[in-house]
């Protein structure tokens, strides 16, 4: 599916893409012109249609990797007088947390182990506490461990409150099922360089029609203005500003591909394939993985970190990667892991032959004794 | 250079790029990788010297459009408590303004006719007059008109009062000189997709290493906090959040074709014969441009519409287009006019042929009449 011998990547974005969706790109578009606009179109309508949103929500594409549109959607979505929960359970969590803090939303999490996940009677349990709470920001695969996060009960909890919803769905969208015609959403995320297998360079926000025209005002920033973006996008057809004409050329062959491969259902399962493959072949070798295979998505799989002494990260990944594949570190401040992603242009043989270059890899190294260290005290 | 029958962009970015520029993309980087990083490393190390900045400045790269960046820069560069004096001559004046505002900055401008440009002694005059601007904000081009606001004097003006400046140069930045050796600039703006030839979706900002140490907390967003993303990227030599990989590969294609055909001063060389061509082309035909030659950048060319009833600028570009040639709109309120680029991977032999495009397509329109209509009073 790619060019000559380049590694295969197993990182969750930038993945590995098709040849088409990067042979796209070898068009030079004018963006004001109305052939490079249509393309627009027909990309927002159908990133909507994967979320069953017609009948309720408007797409907003923005320039920029999934953070900004993630800092977007919370700046345009809550308002300066909001206040969001972020039940936390990873690394991209923290990150919202963060952009809370850059945009003076008050802001307050529910804390849990990177390996568990919230619950909806959790998040009951908080609005009921905390009248004050307007939304709630959900990271649905949290890709600091691939850990799945409940999205239709957390939903159903905001709905029971009356609260927001945005749903930070980088590593899932294109993937795992989101219906916004069964549960309110008030914004969904992601970006071009994920599920839908485009190259990086820019993310959308799915929103609420009737949220989005409330939302004027609230942005900090221009740049970042959904309101403003999709107003002057309605007018014109145009993006507001330069927009990355050659990867939106390439995400629309993505999307073209996507869903003649049978759009969400369909890379779902083959994702499902992949992740399946790629643990089955690693438990083989003596690999734990971090997370309870319930709640493991079919994205990105963290694997325990060989207790040998003769394992270090930096190595091995250079040895995989002599063989043909990027691996991903850790993000985990605990425990040794390192990560596999198991999206992209990619199937289970390439998952077989992953876990091939694995064990390869080790024996070059030396490294017998698969039990992982403990975590520090 | 572009394949196929592609029409050629005469728009100021995006451009017209070559084939090895766009052929660059057809390969997917990890963005972990050690591979890729040295990339981002080279083009940073390559982006200070085209400024002559080697010993004062840093380069710190970001995602988006070249607003994200001016934006950026605007946020980090200027301390909350700061004031921002825009001397103001087009539309891209106007965006600093606006984006000021979003800010929270202080500023004021100097109002200026959009084909002139201030001068030293118009900066001297507001900067005694109200002591508490910090910093001054030039565009220099102005893409709106296509007007050179002559940066050396302005710098110097700047100097004398011991005012920062900061330089939107997204349209000069590789084909007109900045040298930030002779005269004190904070920080200087652009993008991938403009005079360097690349593909857009990143921007970049060059600014005094000084000045970036002490910008810490000034930024309103974390997506947009240059301070964060430079220093992360000194640990680790990775963007803090995913690269627009296959534009940052195009970027490093085309500034290796920069450095090739001899660096700013041919390229501003080919730039200047291409705008040089084309005015005198379009003047045989008997348009006249909107600004005198004198303060003509050799970037875009503002001409003023034909007087002629049976001229419109849609029917006009269409049948423009369909000889092979995109053109580019006119951004002024008061008087009828399109803009021709002629910039990007293009030489005299397409400014010739344009004219002839535009010839034949003014005698489908029956148009004969050249002289433009008066402005409203």
């Amino acid at each position: 599916m790619i060019l000559g011998n380049d590694p295969i990547l197993l990182t969750p974005g930038p993945l590995t893409t098709s040849l088409a969706t990067k042979q796209a790109m070898l068009r030079d578009w004018g963006s004001w012109d109305a052939a490079f606009n249509a393309i627009t179109a027909t990309i927002c309508r159908d990133l909507v249609d994967v979320v069953h949103g017609a009948a309720t929500h408007v797409c907003v594409p923005l320039q920029g990797s999934g953070t900004f549109s993630v800092e977007a959607a919370l700046a345009n979505v809550v308002p300066r007088a909001g206040k969001v929960l972020v039940p936390q359970n990873g690394a991209y969590c923290h990150r919202i947390l963060r952009i809370l803090g850059y945009l003076g939303r008050a802001h307050a999490a529910i804390d849990i182990a990177e390996d568990r996940h919230p619950t909806g009677a959790m998040i009951d349990e908080a609005l009921k506490a905390d009248p004050a709470i307007t939304h709630v920001a959900l990271v649905h695969c949290e890709t600091g461990t691939g850990i799945l996060n409940p999205l239709p009960e957390i939903a159903e909890a905001c709905a029971r409150h009356g609260k927001g919803l945005i749903v930070d769905a980088m590593s899932s969208f294109g993937a795992i099922e989101i219906d916004v015609s069964r549960y309110p959403v008030d914004a969904v995320i992601a970006a071009s360089g994920k599920c839908i297998e485009g190259v990086p360079g820019m993310g959308f926000v799915i929103a609420r029609r009737d949220v989005l025209e409330k939302s004027q005002g609230n942005s900090h920033s221009l740049a970042m203005d959904l309101h403003d973006q999709w107003t002057y996008m309605q007018k014109t057809s145009q993006w507001r500003f330069t927009p990355p004409t050659h990867v939106v050329a390439a995400f629309r062959a993505a999307l073209d591909q996507f869903l003649a491969e049978g759009g969400q259902p369909a890379r779902g399962a083959r994702y499902a394939r992949n992740r399946d493959t790629l643990i089955d072949g690693m438990a083989a070798l003596g690999f734990r993985t971090f997370l309870p295979r319930v709640v493991q998505a079919p994205v990105i799989i963290t694997f325990h970190a060989p207790g040998d002494p003769a394992y270090a990260f930096k190595p091995f990944y250079e040895k995989v990667k002599a063989r043909g594949y990027i691996l991903y570190p850790g993000k985990l401040t605990q425990v040794e892991t390192f990560r596999v992603g198991c999206i992209g242009a990619i199937d289970a043989n390439e998952m077989r032959n992953v876990v091939s270059a694995v064990a390869e890899s080790l024996k070059d190294m030396g490294v017998s004794k698969m039990e992982p260290l403990r975590a520090a005290a």
